[in-house]
């Protein structure tokens, strides 16, 4: 089959091997598969993967010893846990000392035709939701995760410092929990999608004398430490930072102002797919916009490129 | 009148001036005062203080434009809030940007026969309370602070690490909600202390490996960095680790062991005096083992020696 394969570089393969469904398991024709942040960051040596990139996916099931999953369009959980080890044991799947995790760790992508994954990580999409909206899913659960992770209330004041991708998702999602939130980002036209959610700010504006611990809550999305420390500058005492981005650096920092500001530090990851399928079927939440591009496999190299400012789409039918 | 000034070196002092209260204030002579290792941090160069040390007491109003105060035995909350910049008028007193604390920052402390304090910082000490119970309200409420500040429930695991003084009273206080607790620190004979309260265990019998990511809630009371690191190691994935010591150090951290991990960091600091002293008054606290020595102001040096494995107190009736 063709597929996007990682391998100190990235390159189209035609002769890549059809997985097959192993018990428990679904075969999964993919219909479209985005680009995410975590890819470019595993092109750069993040996690050391080898394989098949590719973790935001919407399907077709094809095989499966679960019959009511065939001929399904699924959208999938990528953390594939063992089921067995102490923390899968109190529940902590996503969390798995052997978990393997769909196109970043030791399990191929859906930059490809085919991909497999337990039935059990898999979620029928309702029939109003499109398939690209659909493909969306796990970046829309990763930014309720936040939401899951820590009580955002409707009379916070809430800033999120980004305006990337996963900026763009977790906007919507915190704009409906009712609160005060701003935005603050470095793309005037990436914020500008955002105005009706929220006060945008570019941040060569931003007033960081005024605005210095006005937040109860700082959403740091830009995955550099520059915006760590606008966090910790703008987040009032008591308050607290929520971290969404993966850093490629060590930050040296200083807890002894965490201490004596009282501050608090929630760190979040992956979220719950069903939720997110729920705000989709609602629709609670925009994507047509976020789609700057859709591609064939085949254009694998202009979906990469930095023109795509923010989602780039494969379409695995194309 | 007496006091110990520390100007670069902690020197007893006969010709200091008596503090005079100030509109809103009371003069207060002090009965007893205790050694916090803040003291000791503030010797070694922390916040840059000049002036008269201590910030744990208790004593006896003797002049106050509050009637109600005047013959009162007290305790006092140590930050003194301006009450006007944008911090206060949010109720966030205790970090007031212009405070002063007693014998932090900009304010003599209670190594001296008198102190002043506001009368909204006192609170009035129950007969029940002994003087030698009531001298450690400040610490006790600063213990209280982390149950103030995280939801620590009672089927949670948690693990206190460090055995001093601070940690004395913090596994005192979170052995009130019946958690599953542990204390790991490096004397044998301060656990013991603590053994009808918690799962004791000396560090050099650690194991690391079977308790690793075992806990719902570490607490840091080291104050350095291996104790950190510890607490990231022995917290279990979602968990929460709360610091409560100040560091002298920048700590080389990865953010991203947080995020993928999804931990949480909760700074605390100074904590409420009057549910300090409800504990005393309930006899849920013991003191009377922490006290290693009472001295008088000009046996000071024995009282600041190492000798005193806990805690120190200083009779200024002495």
């Amino acid at each position: 089959m063709r597929g996007l394969h990682f391998d100190s570089k990235l390159e189209l393969r035609t002769d890549l091997q059809k997985p097959k469904a192993q018990k428990g398991e679904s075969l999964i024709k993919v219909v479209l598969a985005s680009i995410c942040n975590t890819d470019i960051e595993i092109m750069k040596g993040y996690k050391n993967f080898k394989g098949i990139l590719g973790h935001e996916f919407v399907g077709i099931v094809e095989e499966s010893d679960d019959p009511n999953l065939i001929g399904k369009r699924v959208v999938g959980d990528i953390n594939i846990a063992c089921g067995k080890c102490d923390l899968c044991r109190i529940g902590l799947y996503h969390h798995c000392r052997n978990r393997k995790v769909l196109g970043i760790k030791d399990k191929d992508g859906a930059f490809a035709e085919y991909l497999t994954l337990p039935n059990k990580n898999l979620y029928i999409v309702p029939n109003e939701i499109k398939d690209e909206e659909a493909v969306f899913t796990e970046p829309i659960a990763a930014a309720l995760e936040i939401i899951e992770m820590y009580h955002v209330k409707p009379t916070d004041k809430v800033i999120i410092i980004g305006d990337g991708k996963l900026s763009q998702f977790i906007t919507q999602v915190v704009a409906l929990t009712g609160a005060n939130l701003y935005v603050v980002g470095k793309h005037q036209e990436k914020l500008d999608y955002l105005k009706s959610k929220a006060n945008i700010i570019l941040l060569d504006n931003l007033d960081r004398l005024s605005l210095k611990n006005k937040f109860d809550i700082a959403i740091e999305c830009t995955g550099n430490e520059g915006g760590l420390q606008l966090a910790q500058e703008l987040v009032k005492p008591t308050g607290t930072i929520i971290l969404k981005s993966t850093y490629n650096f060590l930050a040296t920092l200083s807890p002894t102002d965490w201490v004596v500001n009282e501050i608090k530090m929630v760190g979040t990851r992956c979220g719950p797919m069903e939720a997110a399928l729920r705000l989709l079927q609602r629709k609670l939440i925009s994507t047509d916009y976020l789609i700057s591009g859709i591609y064939s496999l085949e254009e694998y190299q202009e979906a990469f490129s930095k023109k795509n400012k923010l989602k780039a789409v494969i379409d695995l039918r194309k």
